[in-house]
């Protein structure tokens, strides 16, 4: 496919740009009999909804999603399942000034020269707009696993800009603006944000997701294994540079009597892992760090070009995300999820849902 | 397809174990009238044989490699090019004692569960043997990225165990068996390297990719983005537990005026974005970053667990690399190869060979 | 994927059921620059369109498409294209009685036993509505081929139950309700389709599909050949039996010396091939011929089972059409059309634009 | 991919030349556990043998094949399975007239236009050799769907040239050399492919294949129709100019209250669909039938041109078979076999192997 298409066998197929008529997706291959409604996707795109801080955009977008196909009173027919959410808030005119000129670190620049044609209005196509879509679709496979299977998906900040996030409970995540799993740093993220936001400045961010419940046995070896599909996955993410498994590069220096997991009659002892060897799930949680860089657009001038190759000097003005990583955890939680889905009826494909004729081993302490 | 297909356009379909009778590829889409033989593609898999240094393992496999269609009076004809690589050296009697049982930080425990069935082996498909048939398969992909675009790949390692790796010069790397940057440090390395030997204990390493010359436009928004299949190609080989583009996880803690990278009428000012941009290639430099955990068979005793659940302790014997990441620089570099070939007939088929219409901007400073 | 996508490169997407709120899909893969409007799309769904005459469902539906992205100040800019078309007139009552029940010939039967649930209304997924969105698709691709290739792509119907209907000219097949290709016959077929429609029963037809000016060297052997991939498109079409390329089954009783199109200078002096050999374009006109069966809602009376198993009597009354074949030759044409512009997409991808180092030979007799 | 690979979940991808070093192919998906050897494998391909009477090739080829991975101490390892076929009887000589020149009706003309290089000894990629490759990977499809559904799979010949074959048993196909299933009318039919021999010319053939036995549910709709997949298996089997499923053409003439089968409780009262609706198998006999073109290779005098655009005339002499169809009986099994295989998969990871809740109707009368 042309790049738009994620998944093989659970396929979400993403469409619309900031400024067009509307964003939606079609997901393909979603099991019959799964009960599903607008109100539950709903819930799951206003984790991710614009306006809900002073430290996100003040877009105003109620991103209302309609079901257009693929569920008949109530459940899943196994037919496409067609997302729509319109697009209400479209201030062109903060974009104008950039119709001519590239943003640094923007992808204006790429999408000019690679199609020779752009919708600049609010980055067009790329813009983390898009990604809403990503949040409707993820919902229906989260509700998927979590039925079959009791997978649960979550993610938290573990860093913004410089400042560390520590974990101390996942209660904590719903209830602050950062997605932080500890409230009592919060005001100190606060002020810092505040700090960044008045110097005219953007900063990036990191994020930890976590799968726990996840069967032993999900992966493709030897490409489409399930740690590089994850990568992929989070790297297609808007802004990503980065992407770790388990330990990741604290890895590097590891020694293999460290890094490698022991396993005993109870589990396994640790999670180097991060819950994959081999590119198969091993039963651990599977865990997922990745790396987001500072906003783009920002107000501070900067040098850049114009497309007729003259420099030009840019500050970008208009309601753009100061740590565009505030807003990412959902959509880091929805990717996962798409990708597990995927890979559990890919699993089931080939493999069925026999269970293994040996003793099953709890693939983490408790 | 079911894991074992690598590319949309360029495909290298990978098959073979360890100790079966051989492992190989066919490699499809590859465009016709490119000179290629097997002295060449000998010449890249000799770069990862084994046995050419004490810090590798001592297995002796010539890795002679035949070609078996797609190539007519020396040039590619347009159809499948099959390579088939015998397997010669194997003493199946080094793995007896891991047939019933798994080695910390292995794929064997997961192999076992997926399939209920496993060529335990020398890790049978698990092996990183089968990456002999990605570099030859990225040898095709490199010949030809290079004649149409000029496009140089080569990478070298960073860090091994807890020792950062300078760079000083990449006419190095292909002098030490480490594939440093620099000939001062590797004496010291050897020193390391026997140390880690000595205490039956492995280390893991990190690399550096490159590829220069790349045109502004390959990649497809906005799954299929070409950092998104760097990523997966990446993550994919046996071992990489991180991956990162440009300054990956820096990024987090920079602020937007300093990671964008400026443009100039004489090209980018800096590569914060390690060559790309919304997931398209911006004419930087493509700087990929990878971490290899330390290898999984060690002769440490390890706590482990038989196929019935029953504790045990493991300690591997045998031939194994201290550290899987001394032979991983051309394997890293062919997956690029092959990444970037796939989005360069991506971009062909959507957009042609077309210029843009504006004055080409120098994708980077020279 | 799971179904709902068609094309590799060039691919369409597509959602939907009879009843529920809409139908559409994303087309992804779309050279940028092409231009194309909704008045333009909606030109050729209105060739479809039911309630146009007497012999087709009287069900009224404007039919009326939106484009909701990839299209930006009247061309495309290589992003995806979503079209979508709202249902409007939805009867559900004329179809309530066949919720328990499965209609002879019909795919209630299967769809409730591959889905074990499925919107009865009006056929749901299974209607041949679906088949609008494959309309508006393949209208982008038409117009794309002939800007690009001067390609003309236009069918007929050849036979309507017992009637084979003869060629006499283009001109008359959008001037008669039969798609017919001589008016002459126009009055006999009026008062045929009367009888069948008096007598409560349908019949089935046969199209004739052409592409003119199609390039020597699109097809992908060994599987995805051209005429491989027409016959799946073809079949996917609903109610469709049977596909020919060229002379068909005529071939089985043909000799070898009168089958193979000798070439001459000027061209080939026949076409039995139907423009394909060994998979790819021969420059010929590309002819295709199917075979539709006759629609299965009648209202004559027929044994069939509920769900339950029990024996029931089956009479469907409703808006049906007596002949599914009367509209399906802009369908036909639209698949063809797709099927065209992916192998376009794919040759270009390997082979580029380049032009071949032997004098080319015009592909037909003028 | 480009071309080469068969399958979604069950992937077949193939190659080789027929005077290159090999044929082979690589089977990705199989599920593990399922026993097969070489000699099982080597039965089905001996039944697509040249050689086996005068009617065929007197090419003398052992094929041989080897299995090469994915199969440990006899059974399926759910790795990809590598199959090799070296070709051993290679009289390049008798090809060599054909460098710079088209045979009418061949794929030389099409190969030299789309690729500019050709391997032309033998017909190179084009040959229908490749088909021994389909026929050694449908024997694993078949073994699996025979042990795993009780699917049977078989085929003959209906007819070749204008001689109709009827059917009278199928035990009579394995014994004579036309795979006609009536001994009775074999004398005849020898005599018939010898005067056509004898004039130096050659005749097409049209055959049947049957799946008992298939599951209620398997195809999906709306493009990947199992009808549709067929369509595509068969025509992309080397002269396959046309494909019916059930009633095929028949259809066309036939009234909707014939067509459509009456279900009652005991099962379908007919079988026009050919088990097949809505794109979803019913649980009827798949009933296929597929013409193939005269050979295009004969020795009687013809006009083509060369390279250069002149006219010349050909005739080929060499070793072919005066009738392709003849063999081709094996070939269509496979296929049929690869293509339900594949649907088998993608039916259980979308829709498991749940049984619906409703009395489950015998699909086909017993």
């Amino acid at each position: 496919m042309s790049g738009n298409t994620f998944g093989l066998l659970f396929t979400v197929t993403s469409f619309g740009e900031s400024h067009g008529p509307a964003i939606g997706c079609v997901v393909d291959g979603c099991p019959p009999g799964l009960s599903i409604d607008e109100a539950y996707i709903q819930a799951e795109l206003d984790r991710r909804k614009p306006g809900t801080s002073r430290h996100v955009t003040q877009r105003r977008e109620p991103d209302t999603v309609e079901i257009l196909s693929g569920v008949f009173e109530g459940k899943t027919t196994g037919t496409p399942i067609a997302l729509l959410i319109r697009n209400t808030d479209q201030r062109s005119k903060d974009y104008g000034n950039i119709a001519d000129t590239f943003r640094p670190g923007h992808a204006d620049y790429t999408y000019w020269h690679k199609y020779g044609i752009r919708d600049y209005r609010g980055g067009g196509r790329s813009s983390a707009r898009e990604t809403a879509v990503r949040v409707a679709a993820g919902a229906i496979a989260k509700k998927w696993l979590a039925e079959q299977y009791g997978i649960v998906i979550r993610g938290h900040m573990t860093q913004i800009g410089e400042k560390p996030i520590p974990f101390a409970r996942w209660e904590d995540v719903p209830t602050n603006p950062f997605f932080a799993a500890d409230n009592s740093v919060v005001d100190e993220l606060e002020a810092y944000m505040d700090s960044v936001r008045k110097s005219l400045d953007s900063v990036g961010a990191r994020l930890r997701v976590v799968a726990e419940n996840v069967p032993v046995g999900w992966g493709e070896p030897v490409f489409d294994r399930l740690d590089a599909d994850i990568a992929y996955a989070m790297m297609s993410i808007n802004a990503v540079k980065g992407v770790e498994i388990g330990a990741g590069f604290e890895s590097v220096a590891q020694r293999g009597s460290v890094h490698g997991d022991e396993l005993t009659p109870e589990g396994f002892a640790s999670n180097h892992a991060g819950g994959i060897l081999g590119g198969i799930s091993t039963g651990q949680d599977i865990e997922v760090s990745i790396a987001i860089k500072p906003t783009s657009s920002i107000a501070t001038p900067r040098r850049s070009i114009d497309k007729a190759g003259q420099a030009v000097t840019m500050e970008t003005h208009g309601r753009h995300d100061p740590c565009v990583g505030i807003r990412a955890t959902p959509i880091a939680e929805a990717m996962l999820a798409l990708t597990l889905m995927d890979h559990a009826l890919r699993h089931r494909a080939q493999c069925g849902d026999v269970v293994v004729s040996t003793p099953r081993i709890p693939g983490r302490i408790g």
